[in-house]
């Protein structure tokens, strides 16, 4: 097993990316390759003990930033990490990649050069959120705007696997977002959607599902728009921010809650963790004939870990090859 | 001023409306129209001592449900506290109508027995988020689905009219809701949108707001399809009882952290009273001729007061008609 990780991407690379590749490599037996600016990732690895065995470094003169257009930073880096990284999965040099820098940008690169599975029309961004009970996984966060029923539909499929054999969760339930439980509640595309995904055999299908769905665990799998899926990614982002902000700002107006957030920053912290949907090790780009876990631009050196984990379950699975059995099946 | 309020709709109706409205009473010197079923609001009044020129009861024999079809609750329950309160204002007896009842049937009634304003092609529902600093009105939560860039623009003049008027807001800054700040982000929507937005004459459009950005406070008005308005909406709405279930469950866990707990209880509380966005007031349904406000179902006393006093600003600011202005003048 062999992952690839974008050392130059996030905010915070190479440092936490290559601290996070030194924690994955303590568990794991998976070699690691770290893509990117050879001397800056050997600064990093240098602070460290670890094995030169298990992790090594692939060269990668540029880096790709978060502002530049992905199409044209991908016609004119040819050398930059994410494309490297994503190149050595097309090879099948590796058997995952993991990068936390632009999302556009990965996405680009996964889908020109490794490609969508057979039948996908279109890849789209999986998000872990954390549930009363659970998890909940969110599609597409981001990749597509303006969707098709029918890459709802395929997004919902891709999910069912997803879940079921990364999460082992048995009979993966599945919800469509809309603005109210009854079928007829929705816009156009969610209509149309939710008359597909009830055709749909041997998916555990229950209907709409509304925002407020997303935390009770009560859906595995929701599917929407990506244009909505990734307003409320970072709707619940910022909300969880600002829930932190106002406590803090809150707990500083007087002595007595002063102490009472003094008790309770063990507790705190534990919210803080369990809301952290980084916690769940990234978001796999499904549709692509490769593991690609996005990381959050942000992620710090254990949601790399976990996202690495996470790639080599995905790649342990053969999650792509499931996905296109799991398609083959349907359309046939 | 005259205010009628559906004394039947929200699920605690009537006692909380009707204890919402003698909250009301005792700061305003407006006249309060209870409509509903006479006997049941009469029981509830019988609680408590009032000025019985100030409050009075309007009967109305038939109650709407929030499952029922609105449209055909319209057609067969002539006689319920919704078309009845509808009807008030459009006979002009009224100045405002409050109503926590079915939104959809509120919107209905609005729609077809006050109309619309000439000039607006869709109403929508007004919400207001609060904010690290102020607050962000978010349009629409829910009235249109499949909106046109046409729709979302009037719901950005409307807004502005409304912060400006309400809210005392001298240039309310408006965003428009999308997946990136930078103009070519979005959808096939937002795009148009923002297109239309820019050549609009004395608006303060800064340009896309992203989900996060709805807590900030950077912006006074957010505008977005009705659909996304009513996903984010329940997405907070599900978050925030999320993490406070979550931090009760924390707290109880060990005896240190409900000692805290105890100390930060005032401090818990008055960070759910800030999140709590009925404390707001109610949401104004705007680009009706006639002022109509929706509360949450689950409004209690407070927020049915709250509720009232909006709609007395509203009126007293003659809101449709300012409406109405900006619409003629822009479209002169």
């Amino acid at each position: 097993m062999k992952i690839a990780i974008d050392a130059m991407g996030g905010d915070d690379a190479p440092q936490e990316i290559v601290k996070g590749a030194i924690k994955a490599s303590r568990d794991t037996s998976a070699e690691l390759i770290l893509v990117g600016q050879k001397e800056a990732i050997r600064t990093e690895l240098n602070n460290y003990n670890y094995d030169q065995q298990q992790i090594r470094v692939e060269p990668a003169s540029q880096v790709i930033t978060m502002n530049e257009s992905p199409t044209r930073a991908l016609r004119k880096k040819k050398d930059s990490s994410i494309v490297i990284g994503s190149n050595l999965v097309a090879d099948n040099e590796v058997d995952a990649f993991v990068s936390a820098g632009s999302t556009g940008a990965v996405m680009a690169a996964a889908t020109f050069n490794i490609g969508r599975i057979k039948g996908v029309k279109r890849p789209a961004i999986g998000t872990v959120f954390p549930a009363l009970e659970g998890q909940t996984l969110l599609l597409d966060a981001g990749a597509n705007v303006d969707s098709k029923a029918q890459n709802l539909e395929q997004q919902a499929l891709m999910g069912h696997v997803y879940m079921k054999e990364i999460f082992a969760i048995d009979n993966p339930s599945v919800g469509l977002l809309s603005i109210g439980e009854e079928k007829k509640k929705g816009n156009k595309l969610t209509k149309k959607t939710y008359e597909l995904l009830e055709e749909q055999n041997d998916l555990n299908f229950v209907g709409n599902a509304e925002g407020r769905d997303i935390f009770t665990g009560e859906f595995d799998i929701i599917v929407c728009d990506g244009f909505v899926g990734n307003v409320v990614l970072k709707t619940v982002e910022g909300l969880v921010k600002t829930i932190f902000k106002l406590l803090q700002s809150e707990v500083e107006k007087s002595w007595l809650a002063k102490i009472g957030g003094l008790f309770l920053k063990p507790v705190l912290k534990r919210l803080k963790q369990k809301l952290d949907y980084t916690e769940y090790g990234g978001a796999p780009l499904l549709g692509i004939d490769g593991v690609t876990i996005i990381s959050h631009g942000s992620s710090n050196a254990k949601a790399i870990a976990n996202a690495i984990k996470n790639a080599e379950e995905a790649a342990e699975a053969n999650l792509p090859e499931l996905i296109k059995a799991d398609i083959d099946e349907r359309t046939d």
